[in-house]
């Protein structure tokens, strides 16, 4: 195979989702709902099968109905009238959007700059595209007078501006910048937003603003799209959505990039190559959701059941004497395990059975799953290998699922007790 | 942008297929069906909109429902049994397959040879990952004696293997074979496919089987998958299907490949990472339809009705007296335009029009297009730039379409007379 794939390990995907299933713990590992989307949501996916041609090819740039939406929905948000042809490209996945980008950005060599812990397909969508992938380390700053027992705010999680400028070089190229932050959940302020975006320009980087999770921000947070803050930015950014997120449909894979017409144009020209067009049907289904989601007054329903689910979860780790960073976007929970005990005798079974990766929170994890029967997802996944041990005290623990589950979650974390 | 999209053109689909919607021209030109899919497909969609749980992320191998349905259609047709953990990905359409396997394989530099004209997609897969395409003719050998009236038939065209050992370096890594063949429709004999497939052995070159028109076989030919050839070349193969072309849904966007457990393993390695997994309720659609359709004698009800398809816009070619190559396989017919007589004020207004080539063919279809009333694809889309001029006198109509939109476009074609 080429260089570009033979290092490559097991995603983290693949092996905690289906040890979750296989193990029958609850599964709060990978980001997906278990809890189905709203009826209206349903209704729009049934009645897009229907009609004959909604099966044959879309246009490369999304069917025209979809972007329509998408720019009735987005404009208003954007303070500007986004154009169909010129400011839209609908994808397969926000995934997709991020890959075509990055492909139609990097030369062989070329830096894109991430903020580590990242989501962990950035690295190989970088690599595989031969560009380089460089961290520049959010850190936690304790609140002064902290005590240990005291949760982090994921707005303690700070990057460092000159550190940032540390780590430019001339073959900058682009920034990945992920607010509401995965697997953080730490909403970017305008203020920040502000002063790495002037890095970007004064080095005359691409910004990818990956938003995907936009519509899940809590308490007085505000979600801050950084192509608004000026029109120098906005001119230099692509930022990505995700129809999987916002309408609970993550199997859906369709999301979209918003930009200028020569970022659109040059991530239309590779995307028209790796995939041809996202899916048909479903596209007039998410046209159809965004269509009824204001009218339904979606987003703030959506967003203040989520909050409920993280009240549950926050509150279940308050209990059991675990600290957290308290999310203010996005459905994950970092915890920290340093304070978890955990049996010798499982210990070293745990430490015998094979997996991609000998870090201490893949083990940890793995015991959670088979030993405590809920699945989390070990960060250092979200770290570059040197910079792995930074996660080896954390879990992540995702709260999309039913009230159900989270019951269920919350029972068997009591064996922590 | 990067260097490998700043050369590219805008793609002969995203031209023709809204000329045809904007001129109202009957549209032969991409080949998609405009007829409906069968009951009991849109049955298996319909019902796999409403599992919650279908909405959300799939495995990035494919869903297993699907992944065994592909293993019970195939394993007979490959004469081993397919394991549905090793041998089988699902893609986000045949397109995906095809991107990704060549990510996986080509090293900057690396070459991919395939043969000209192929699908035009292929050119830009290899060059966005990096890799050299490389060209063999197919070459049209007229039958001995045959008048300039009579048709070519696809099996005229053919494969010098001397040449192609000609064209391999010591960076020749991977051979794309198409059969049935987008455009010409030539479906390649076991003997052809055996002396090809010994030049990858010898060169040590992966093959990529195209196959995603092998239910669309006419007449007494029959589709010969070369992984089945033998052991050796089972293990250097992977084959690529479309469920868009066996089922008239290409907007689905779902493929698979089949190939050993390695080859698909450095695949999904890449798959995983550029969309991360196919659309998840259409699979289970997919997984429905496979299953129903042997038991309902599906492909040969389909392929009789192409195969009069086909019959219909052949008796129509030949009538206006326009020399063809007779398809064995696909939906797509080569027609020579050179007796095409067209006004010479009318080809003055066409070569005014900006397109992003100024072959003739492409002028020749714009005007077949605007003036004729009926869309058909300038072949010279499926050519390298040095060997253009080649399709100068080709056009290709597609026959996948109603009955009643093939007569509209035998009516309109009238007017060549
Ligand atoms: C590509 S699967 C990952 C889903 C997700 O966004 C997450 O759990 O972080
Ligand atoms: C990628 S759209 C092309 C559809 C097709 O296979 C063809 O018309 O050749």
């Amino acid at each position: 195979c080429a260089d570009r794939v033979s290092h490559f390990v097991q995603d983290v995907w693949s092996v905690f989702s289906p040890l979750a299933v296989k193990t029958g713990a609850v599964n709060l590992g990978q980001g997906f709902p278990n809890f189905p989307p709203p009826q209206f949501i349903k209704d729009a996916a049934a009645k897009s099968i229907g009609p004959d041609l909604n099966n044959q090819y879309a246009h490369p740039k999304g069917h025209l109905p979809l972007r329509k939406e998408i720019a009735a929905t987005f404009s208003p948000l954007y303070g500007r009238k986004l154009d169909v042809e010129k400011n839209i490209l609908v994808t397969a996945g926000a995934n997709e959007a991020i890959f075509a980008t990055l492909s139609a950005y990097l030369n062989p060599g070329d830096e894109c700059i991430m903020m580590e812990p990242f989501f962990d397909q950035y690295e190989p969508n970088i690599t595989l595209n031969g560009g380089k992938p460089v961290y520049v380390p959010l850190r936690l700053h304790h609140k002064k007078g902290a005590k240990v027992s005291d949760n982090d705010s994921a707005a303690d999680w700070t990057l460092d501006i000159d550190e940032l400028k540390a780590h430019i070089t001339d073959r900058s190229k682009v920034i990945i910048i992920n607010t509401p932050h995965n697997p953080i959940g730490k909403v970017f302020s305008a203020e920040e937003l502000r002063a790495i975006g002037q890095v970007a320009i004064d080095h005359n980087l691409l910004i990818i603003a990956d938003e995907v999770y936009e519509r899940l921000v809590y308490g007085d947070k505000e979600h801050v799209r950084i192509a608004t803050l000026s029109q120098e930015l906005w001119e230099r950014t692509v930022t990505i959505g995700s129809a999987g997120k916002t309408f609970a449909v993550t199997g859906w894979r369709l999301g979209w990039a918003l930009g200028p017409e020569s970022i659109i144009q040059n991530i239309l020209n590779a995307h028209t190559r790796i995939v041809f067009c996202a899916n048909a049907p479903l596209q007039f289904a998410v046209a159809d959701a965004l269509h009824e989601a204001n009218k339904r007054n979606y987003y703030a329903t959506q967003v203040s059941e989520y909050a409920a689910r993280r009240e549950k979860l926050l509150a279940c780790f308050k209990d059991l004497g675990l600290r957290v960073t308290v999310p203010d976007g996005s459905y994950f929970i970092l915890v920290d395990t340093s304070r978890i005990a955990i049996p010798a005798d499982e210990w070293k079974e745990i430490c015998a059975v094979p997996m991609p990766s000998t870090n201490r929170d893949w083990r940890v994890c793995y015991w959670l799953t088979t030993k405590i029967g809920v699945a989390a997802i070990p960060p250092s996944s979200f770290y570059s290998p040197e910079n792995a041990h930074l996660a080896e005290n954390l879990a992540r623990f995702c709260f999309c699922k039913t009230e159900e589950t989270l019951d269920q979650a919350v029972a068997a974390l009591q064996k922590l007790k």
